[in-house]
Order: structure tokens, then sequence, then C-alpha cells
């Protein structure tokens, strides 16, 4: 009996096989159930992003809270209501199936994690796509700055809720969510000049030393992802992270909102250039 | 008798004293009625901005509109709904007195044109700014590219409906308006070179060469500002333009929105640089 082609293709995927794969490639594994687990390293050289859902009555409002926010919320794509195609980045993408993972929160409160939306997506249901700090994983492996998500299969950015708060928009209010690196004291400077040139990956960082100052007084109460070991020698570097908006629909308390499980983002078409907000 | 300050301050200023005067001062000699025309050359180096505005019913849709059309539409800033003051980009400005003139389209006609929109503007109007090539004035001058309108009081670009669409968004959906401008032959390279760092104002030209190719089979037929006679040895440029928002707005059919007249743009405090989209 031959094998059947589906059946071939659906074994489990590994992540090395998948760093040079198309974003199509990506995310038709995603589909299929292939890869459900977080996309550092994948399809390296396009964007990655963080997806955020909303109802119609609360898009416009958070459509202006990304614009008044971008470093944390760097706008790549936005759909017309009930559609889940983000057309502008990956036309032929489809927001209800291309994501590992999904949170589905409803009063501020984690209700589901789901691994497909079809049966839940709805006519108004309208879907936002912000820049990620993992588009980045090529530009930093090319720079020699070996970042431990990068080197470590176990290893992944910490995140946490800070003391700098967002403009608000409409319902939309809370703190800027960021992400700390511990980076070798020779690369801070090197690492600066670096992200700085891409601001719809958030840009250069938001703080650069003692946690405190921004409101973080405990690095092992970590929010979001994993906590990171600082070594000697290096330095905390912080970044604004796209899970600002989830926060701010926790704090918001909006009757719904779906979002990617953190570290399982959605993968663009669109390749990584320097960029300016 | 002692002049007042009010009658000293009164009088009508001319072009060359509001060149190099900051973004503040020409939106004040506008609210005052001393400056009533158009801005090109004012406020040099500093972003000069269309004017949008809607009720809210309409607001979210002409935002994707935006993003989904960023070469004609950069979005430089909104409001909050009611709110006149652009606060990203001129927090201490009005739009309701800030722009020398307005029209008031009503189901895609002219029906008004006014000074000032106080007593019209409403709790439910939202602003839209989005860039201009006048914003470019400063660094044309600096690289030596005189265009008609930076070296003649009377030239102004001329603009076309052409036959390139937007893509639509929501109710808006219509035409991308070309701005013309003659250029010397040998400044057509420099002039693509320049204008492509500047994506916030338009970025590099939409077209080159024969108007035809784009949808304009006469260019003396002019859909806003003035004809532009075409020299010997020079090359037609065409350039997306902001007034794009207003054939969409006409095209559309939507009750009400408001724009600046043109040339007559809303001066911000956002300086000039190199952009991207």
């Amino acid at each position: 009996m031959q094998p059947s082609p589906s059946a071939a293709e659906s074994r489990s995927l590994t992540r090395s096989e998948l760093e040079h794969a198309s974003p199509l490639e990506v995310r038709r594994a995603i589909r299929e159930g292939r890869w459900r687990t977080n996309t550092k390293r994948l399809a390296l050289g396009y964007h990655q992003a963080n997806l955020t859902i909303v109802p119609e009555r609360y898009a416009f409002d958070f459509m202006r809270f990304c614009v008044a926010n971008p470093r944390p919320l760097p706008l790549l794509d936005v759909t017309e209501p009930g559609d889940p195609v983000p057309r502008k980045v990956a036309p032929d993408a489809d927001l209800r199936t291309d994501v590992a993972e999904y949170l589905i929160l409803r009063n501020g409160e984690v209700a589901d994690r789901v691994r497909s939306l079809e049966g839940i997506w709805r006519k108004d249901h309208v879907g936002f796509l912000t820049g990620c700090n993992l588009s980045l994983d090529r530009v930093m492996l090319e720079a020699g700055i070996p970042l431990p998500h990068l080197t470590s299969e176990e290893a992944f950015p910490a995140q946490y809720r800070s003391s700098v708060q967002c403009t608000p928009a409409g319902v939309f209010r809370g703190p800027v969510v960021m992400s700390l690196r511990p980076v070798p004291n020779a690369l801070v400077v090197p690492l600066i000049e670096l992200t700085s040139r891409y601001a719809l990956s958030h840009g250069a960082p938001a703080h650069i030393g003692d946690p405190a100052a921004i409101g973080i007084r405990d690095l092992s109460k970590v929010d979001w992802g994993r906590e990171n070991v600082i070594p000697p020698h290096h330095t905390t570097m912080f970044w604004a992270c796209g899970i600002t908006a989830q926060a701010a629909a926790m704090e918001s308390r909006i009757p719904e909102i779906i979002v990617h499980a953190p570290g399982c983002m959605f993968v663009t078409d669109r390749v990584v250039k320097e960029s300016t907000l």
C-alpha cells in the first residue's frame, strides 16, 4: 500500500527544517498541526506578528491605541470586519488557522486556549497584526549577537508589566509590557545600533539597566515568557513588547479579545527591512 | 494713543516672514486670520498635513483606508472622537481654527467653504492628519531642485484623478489622486532618490512620463490645484496625493466630510526626517 501524501506530510517538523522555510510553508505546517509551539527562528527574515482580534465595536479604539503607542504596537495590518485574511501582509493566509495556539480572554481573564478559531471567528471580528522582536532573529544571527533564545531551544524572553503607561485611546489603557534580554556588556551598544533601525519590530530598547527604574522589582516574577538568568558581565536590556495589547485588554476588561498564545506568532510574507515610525 | 498689541499683530504676514517661523507661529497666524492662503514654503522642515474630518461612524473605515493606501494617505495622527487636538503631532493646536480654509462636503458635493469650524465641530467628529508633499519644500530647496511652486508665488502643483484605484476599506473607495510636477530632465533621477527616502510625504513618484498611462488624458483638465506648463526638456512626474481622501469621500458619497481647502495644509510640530512605511 502506498503511503498517502497526507500521511507523509503529517509528521511533525523540527525547528531547523522550518528556519529557512517560506512563511507560506510555516503557516501550512501550523495549519496542519505539524508545528504547535513558539515560532522563534522560523522563516528567518520575515516579519512575525502579534495577533489581536477584537469585536468591531472596539476595533477603532484599538486601532488608535496602536497608532498612539507605536513602540509596543507597530501596526502591520488590520482586516476588514469579518474577513480573516490579512490582505496586506499575507493575502493567502487565514487568521483562524495559521497561529499555533490562541487565547480567548473574556472580561480581562483567560477563558480558553484553542488550536483553531474555526467555529469561533465571527462576522464582527477584526484582526490586528503588530510587529514582534522575533522578526529580528535573522539580523541578530547575522550580526553575531547570540541572544539566549537563539542559542538554546528552552530559552525565551521574559516579559513584565512595567510602570511606563501607554497613551490611552478609547477604552484601551494599561502598562507598556517590556521584554527582557540579558546582553553581554560588549554587545550592548551594537545591539542598540542594530535594533534602532527596525522600528516595526519595536526599535531601540526602551530601557537599559536597573529593572526597578521601570517598576520591575523582582525579575523572578515573570508575567509572560520564561525567566532569564542574568549571567555575570551581562546587562539587562528591555524592549517594548506586543503583549502590551493583551495587558491593555486585561486592564480595560473588555468583554472579549482573542490573542496568540505568547511566543506562537503569526508569520507574515513581509520581508524585514530597516524601518522608521 | 499707543497701538494695542492686538492691532499690531493683526497685520497680514508675508510668505518670507513665515518661511522660518515655528509651526506654532504659523498656526497662530492662521488662527488669527493673518495668513489665509496656501502653506507652501511655510515653517520649512516641518510636516504639513492633509486634514480629513469624518463622523465617528465612518472613522474606523477611514483609518483602515489610510493604512491600506499609505502612499497617498500616510497617517500622521488621528484624534480621539470629539477632541479637536492632534495630541501626537501638535498637542497645543486646534483643528477647528488652525487651517486657513475648510471645505464641508455633503453626499459627495462641496456644500460650504469656511474659515473656522467653531460651532461646526461636533462630539462625534474624528480628525485625521496625513502626509503631504509640501513637507519636502525644505529638502527640495537644500538639494537645489527648483520646482515651480518653490520659485513662483503663483505656481502650485496640479492634481488629477488617475486610473489607479485605491484598495477599498469599508465604505471608502476611489481613484488615487496624482500630483504633477514638471521636472528638468537632469533632475529626474536625483528627485526620485530624494523623495523615495520620505515615505511619510508620499515617497517616490508613482509614475513618470506619459500621463495617459495612468488615465490622465488631458493635462489642461485639472481636478485640483493649478495647471502646470510643461517646458521643453522637462519630464512629467506624478506622486500619490493626499487629496485622494477627498476623492474617496466624493466617490463614496458619505453624508459628511470636512477637509482642508486644497493647498491650505495643517502645519504640525513634527520635524521631517527620512521615513519608511
